[in-house]
């Protein structure tokens, strides 16, 4: 008697985790800070040198979109509010500009403040080496005068197939308006 | 005996439900439209003032790309197709636009249909008040003829870590070229 | 007796799959390549007419961003690096260009390598017949000089509410600078 009603139990406590009403029951456990671990992390640098009319050769950025009274080599007035970049900028494991660079970060961001430096981005960081091949989708906000920020993983291919998860940005320096580099934390937690 | 074969067939439904094949199965239970109930629900107004070459002080949105023939001041012609917008708007609970905003509307919006109002919209809403820390990520197509429009929520972080959901944008009002205001009515279905 | 030690495995069993740790133990049954089964698929081409200044009628696209130097009638040098384009391409069943169109894509796409063609997307198709009516979002890197490229579907409205997967994408054909047709194999992994 003690072991049917157990199961009846069981059967009660499994179809509640389980059963009818699926992902909702996923997230009230989700809720959890327990389980916010990530299930892949990886810590990478970026680097961004904006053209300015003279670095053809080693920009890889350039401006090319701009507000009315702006121009394509110098960013814009007001926190540089409606620069549109589009970039192809290396990514290191180290925070060395002339380390060999392990992939690519595609995308662009835009200036989308004037008051204050903020930009939002939407990019990709793109590998094909024998560590990591696939691409991992990138977009959200960068209110770049925080210490850090949270941008979303919004997807992946190849080894990052389907991925979801978290970037932190930290600006690990900058020279004027012609170079930066960003550290990327990523914190995936969907892995499949 | 007839204890152990229920036990076997409940052996059989658990591993259907939850068992080896994962997320597919979770698919499938989660087609029930029965489980398609927000584990959130947020109602917000957002203001875009279109800098047209005398508002500056109070315009926050900007003309960055134009079609050939365009400029910045001027949507163009054809339902302003190829005009890309980079805005940064005040959120509010109410459609008062001088109610005490509660976040900040980030990103951009381009218009992509030359025979009709069309447009297409990556952007952000930023939170940082007692209420609401961190941000939601926003992409999807916007045909605004439409009453109601159905765009993605992508991904968010902070408060908003991890969502994903449905947000439902109404027109509230539009003054000519220079204002208007979304309604946006966000439904999380998955909250961390 | 091994009734009950039958039971208690199956606790544990049940525990460790559905139980406690939530999507996180769910991750791990998704790594299986097993589980990486589409629950729906589907094939479309899209057709991109890019505007050069005399095919107003005809075109789908407009370059509505460049970079230092360009304009908005010819495509960028260095690969196109820069260049921005505004589409609303038809959508058929088949490669021909003159098919009753069942959606349109909407969105952008920009060139961002000097060295190579390359381009990011961010666009959604539309649907609206009576096979189907939503949206499917996509967002990702397009190495398009290799024969298949992966980006992600990071979300959708209506039949593909909450859609997340992987978009396969293929240049099927291209005529100079001025048209190009992606065929999209569509595979979704997360179907509601």
């Amino acid at each position: 008697m003690r072991l049917i009603s157990s199961l009846f139990l069981f059967f009660l406590v499994v179809s509640a985790t389980a059963g009818s009403s699926g992902r909702t029951v996923a997230n009230k456990i989700l809720k959890k800070p327990a389980a916010r671990h990530p299930c892949k992390r990886l810590v990478f640098y970026f680097h961004d040198i904006i053209y300015n009319g003279q670095n053809a050769k080693n920009a890889t950025a350039a401006i090319v979109g701009e507000p009315s009274g702006g121009n394509k080599t110098i960013l814009a007035g007001q926190n540089h509010f409606g620069n549109l970049v589009v970039f192809d900028d290396p990514i290191t494991l180290d925070n060395n500009l002339h380390s060999t660079p392990v992939g690519r970060a595609q995308g662009f961001y835009l200036y989308d403040k004037k008051d204050i430096f903020t930009a939002w981005l939407g990019f990709s960081f793109v590998f094909n080496s024998t560590q990591h091949k696939g691409s991992i989708n990138f977009a959200g906000a960068d209110p770049l005068m925080n210490k850090t920020r949270d941008i979303s993983v919004i997807g992946g291919t190849g080894d990052f197939f389907m991925a979801r998860g978290i970037a932190t940005l930290l600006t690990d320096a900058f020279e004027g308006e012609v170079y930066f580099r960003l550290r990327v934390d990523i914190k995936l937690y969907e892995c499949w």
